[in-house]
């Protein structure tokens, strides 16, 4: 295992530090228990959102902690839950007076540790409200989760989420958009190689030279399927038919397309995965009116991508639209 | 080798079909000579900025057009010079009534295709100019290069010179300001591991298990030595001191410090080169105060990242500052 890490135990503190320094005008890390808050000044009375989950999908969640999306993030060490003490802290830190949305990806531990925290926050006289993302059509089951997981459409419901909280929107009203996000948008993702958790030092799986494993999750979890390596055209119709096949009808749709590297593909490879994911989300009759391309809901190195489809509304694209500023997140 | 491509051979033209269609509003490509430029209107009247080189290194060059940085970019296929034609086109297009500047970075067959392509193309009336960029402290001549490489510096280059062009600079101030910056720049990378370029299909060298390459090129080209791998305090060091010993000194200054991923790193070990690197920079006397990190000037998948010093002053850090919108850089 060669990274760019010192004590592979502390990787994620490590990083934290660096990601604080760099980005002292938007974000802090509060040490013990740990977790990243906004920096800059929030006008009050606003509704708070937050988020967490396991490290290792960076830039998810840290690196959208700012203006218009999250006003906290909770981050795990790398693949595992962070603890409710954690979560109940960020909670009380992010509270502005209008109560606290918390966004959490459908993981066993992150739903348990999100809900045991948020409960302390709740006896501790905070509104709070929770909404589950569980975007991922691979399975409906798995390893750690019962029901679907949360992978990177986890990205445009914090988007949402956090530009209605920015206009001035209820709890209620945040919380209902979230829940309106997560019911349109879905994705499905594909790993070409393994990525190696770091103080486990070896590869979570195994995938021969010439395979590639379909419907991936984002801790290497097993999808769908594997299949014999082949183009970027075969590999996305994998992909994206069966995103396709989970929304009732996408005729006349407008819809957002959001390709995501895995933290190991080059930028490029995006692009051919994009013109191929557009191209069939147009043959069933959907209009590609909004776009996001790069490596934001990453598992650490692995190579791969995941295609993400958000069926917009009106109100859902002026929140998209709306300004960003966060370290990963800026329009 | 495993990639999310078609037919290799198309690598280039495949992945900007995609990034055509994913960024319309900023950015058109053009086909046959290809090259991208501006979508969006520009003012007249404004000196132009182009730069390009071989591709391979996404979002460097093509994902810097947009406005307050490039108004077009020569991609060559992977790893590979444009031809004289494709600057000619550019240029040519780019030409907005008050000259073009062209950033080309140190390699032979950029600075001889460059110079070729300006030649043809102020034969045809257009005023124009040029800069060399070659931060690269690692080698004082290569494989591929008299004289230093032009590397991540680049990144800095292109904002700074693009944004003096925005607020209406002549083209001989814009020249000069991009001659100063490229003064006042330097970088240094290492390689963890190799990349493959498509067409070609295997690594482009060789690393043990236990290796890790100091000083290496953007094209996988050689650096000064390889040591075993250690930890990222360790490599850091390796890069950052004869960065810093390059500089006449840097006690008291200003600088701005960019950490760029190679492609294949997750960005959370690019966060722990950071705080190090940083270290380093203020034990030296230096104040870090503008800071870039992520993945901007890659080689495919490679993994690995290199750091990249530049000496501000008043007027660079207001232009490093000024607004940019483009398809990789936006504030």
């Amino acid at each position: 295992m060669k990274k760019l890490l010192d004590d592979p135990a502390e990787a994620v503190t490590d990083s934290l530090r660096g990601f604080a320094l760099a980005h002292a005008d938007l974000v802090s890390v509060h040490d013990s228990p740990l977790f990243v808050h906004r920096a800059d000044d929030r006008p009050p009375g606003r509704v708070a959102v937050i988020s967490g989950g396991g490290s290792g999908h960076e830039p998810l969640h840290v690196g959208f902690v700012g203006h218009g999306m999250l006003d906290a993030a909770v981050p795990g060490q790398v693949f595992t839950s962070p603890t409710p003490d954690q979560v109940t802290a960020a909670v009380l830190q992010a509270a502005n007076g209008a109560g606290v949305l918390a966004l959490v990806k459908n993981y066993t531990g992150d739903v348990l540790n999100f809900e045991a925290g948020l409960e302390l926050a709740d006896a501790e006289g905070i509104e709070v409200s929770s909404v589950l993302v569980d975007d991922d059509v691979a399975v409906e089951d798995s390893q750690f989760t019962a029901g679907r997981r949360g992978v990177a459409g986890t990205l445009p419901v914090e988007k949402i989420a956090g530009a209605a909280a920015a206009r001035g929107d209820s709890l209620a009203a945040v919380t209902e958009l979230a829940r309106r996000t997560v019911s349109r948008v879905r994705s499905m993702g594909v790993a070409l190689t393994a990525c190696t958790v770091p103080h486990v030092g070896r590869p979570s799986f195994d995938l021969a030279e010439n395979e590639v494993e379909i419907g991936i999750g984002i801790h290497g979890e097993p999808g769908r399927h594997r299949v014999e390596a082949s183009g970027a055209s075969d590999i996305t119709r994998r992909l994206v038919e069966p995103v396709i096949a989970d929304f009732e009808s996408l005729a006349g749709e407008q819809v957002l397309l959001f390709v995501n590297g895995m933290g190991g593909t080059p930028l490029s490879e995006l692009y051919v995965v994009y013109a191929h994911a557009r191209g069939l989300l147009e043959d069933a009759g959907a209009q590609v009116t909004r776009s996001l391309v790069g490596s934001y809901v990453t598992s650490l190195e692995m190579q791969g991508a995941s295609v993400t489809v958000l069926r917009l509304d009106d109100e859902l694209t002026e929140l998209w639209d709306a300004p960003v500023r966060t370290p990963a997140l800026t329009w």
